[in-house]
């Protein structure tokens, strides 16, 4: 019997969770879950069912796991926990520093409930996490270092688009490719923020905005811009529309070690993303079958990707993976 | 408490596990087992303990698991399901085809005395198939190639050492850069075999051997040459000596898929080895780590690093993974 999925917010996240579901033999969308009118919720597929997210309860018979697409400010904190209460659920919560109060509190609602709720998946956390884990696991004596990109930061998008003057603008975090091959090469090398990665800036002005200032608010920005090597390029509206819709990402993690005094070893994981919220919705799909199967299992209470087996991911038997794929 | 762990076999990848456990902060090596003489072992570090694999019953209280270090086409096929009926094992078990009858008779013989036994694990198999499945439940759609190299293949140098007229050799797969280049761009080519690895053999002859002779003699052989492009460069045994001793390996798992129609996702690892034997010694007793602590947790049978969540090989807590490697 295919996995029935419930998504709850249906934002880039939600729509790339309901396109991906079409691609898994075992798993069916029984809904939409929104905080909206769900009139006016335009999904990819116009046969998709969307209800209000206040009228959960009353479809609890038809969802075996939820996917929660909202984000990791002020929706996951209060979600994952609550509707964990009643359901199996997936969240990507990504704030990296407050993950261990997060899993705590899904933890607590989920193991009282009797669910499964697995927490901060995708690929950062998620993929990259579990390549840390492995890398460093296997080699212990070692060095390992993250980039990210070339992608589209909403963060420092966001951050752009609050500067007077801004009409509209776009980021992209470009790993540094001297740094990438000195790691890569096996190096171990001590990198400054500004070594690794860079900023790249596309902004449409506002009639009669000073571009300098503009630039200038930007490249002096704390935290966001300030350490790091950023350029700014001043396009038009039509521009932004046409060149930079799409929300590409990826990344690295490399690891090189040692394992005996002079012999490097090294492990690189790699993602180049056309879309990130398609592929970070691809994960958490993933997860939610494994979510499913521990939660038949009688595995409750809340999971990260660490806790969980490969094996349950895949929709295929475990005798089927080692005949084909071990 | 450390985890004590018990090498059985003592060649290139035995060695590697007693290198390996030097660097990890929780485990202890008890002793090598060896159907040799013991006294004939010379082993890296001089304080190493080595026994007769016949005394391995009388030493049982001081292993936890044992690392099999033998080969896989008379070795393990045995040893596995023997020591698997009175240890926790792990095994590099990498002949693909019969994985099926290894597991169910090792897993015949665990689940029977109540031990853990982890088989399959290295790289390929091992870390490889794990990214297989992974990019496979995580893109439905696309295609995974595997490339190995550039390494030393011991089979193939093998085959060419027992050439008439060759006196050394060895040889090196080399993934075609053109093919690799076209996976990596999502093309989803479908590439013959020779079009996806080359062979390049480093040969020493004895005197008096035809070199044109043994040329034609490697170039020629079925299903180990003959299906590739094959470079033979002859060599002197000195420079077979100073230039070839290593044990250099690696190789790329690409998964490359379609999250929706023309939105390309890849997914890309990739292990760059100075030491072959050396890594796959570091992946076992990452593994044995696992297999304590399953074994620990009464889950007992054969399992695969598919069976095993990523969590389990680290050293370090479950809370401190979530702190901070995810």
């Amino acid at each position: 019997m295919a996995t029935r999925i419930g998504i709850v917010g249906y934002g880039n996240l939600g729509r790339g969770v309901e396109i991906s579901l079409a691609l898994q033999p075992d798993m069916e969308l029984a809904g939409v879950f929104t905080r909206r009118d769900p009139a006016s919720v335009e999904t990819a597929d116009p046969a998709t069912p969307v209800h209000a997210l206040s009228e959960l309860a009353a479809h609890a018979g038809e969802l075996d796991v939820l996917i929660l697409c909202g984000g990791s400010r002020s929706d996951l904190p209060v979600q994952s926990p609550e509707l964990a209460a009643s359901f199996s659920i997936v969240d990507s919560f990504d704030t990296h520093a407050r993950i261990p109060e997060h899993f705590a509190a899904v933890d607590a609602a989920a193991t009282a409930a009797g669910t499964t709720a697995v927490i901060s998946t995708g690929w950062d956390p998620g993929l990259f996490s579990l390549n840390r884990v492995f890398a460093e696991a296997i080699l212990p004596q070692g060095q390992t270092d993250t980039f990210w990109g070339r992608g589209l930061s909403q963060g420092h998008s966001d951050a752009v688009r609050r500067i007077d003057g801004v009409a509209g603008a776009v980021q992209y975090t470009i790993p540094a490719e001297a740094a990438v091959a000195r790691v890569r090469a096996g190096e171990r090398p001590a990198l400054a923020t500004r070594e690794k990665h860079a900023r790249e800036c596309f902004v449409v002005l506002e009639p009669g905005a000073s571009p300098e200032a503009v630039r200038e608010a930007i490249v002096t920005m704390p935290d966001y811009f300030e350490p790091y090597d950023t350029t700014v390029t001043f396009i038009t509206a039509e521009e932004l529309a046409r060149d930079h819709a799409g929300m590409p990402h990826g990344g690295f993690v490399i690891r090189s070690g040692e394992s005996s005094p002079g012999t490097t070893q090294t492990i690189e994981y790699r993602l180049e993303l056309s879309s990130n919220p398609e592929f970070t919705a691809s994960v958490l799909v993933a997860y939610a079958r494994a979510a499913a199967r521990l939660a038949a299992a009688g595995q409750h209470g809340a999971k990260t990707p660490f806790d969980i087996a490969p094996g349950l991911l895949s929709p295929r038997t475990p005798e089927e993976l080692r005949a084909e794929l071990l």
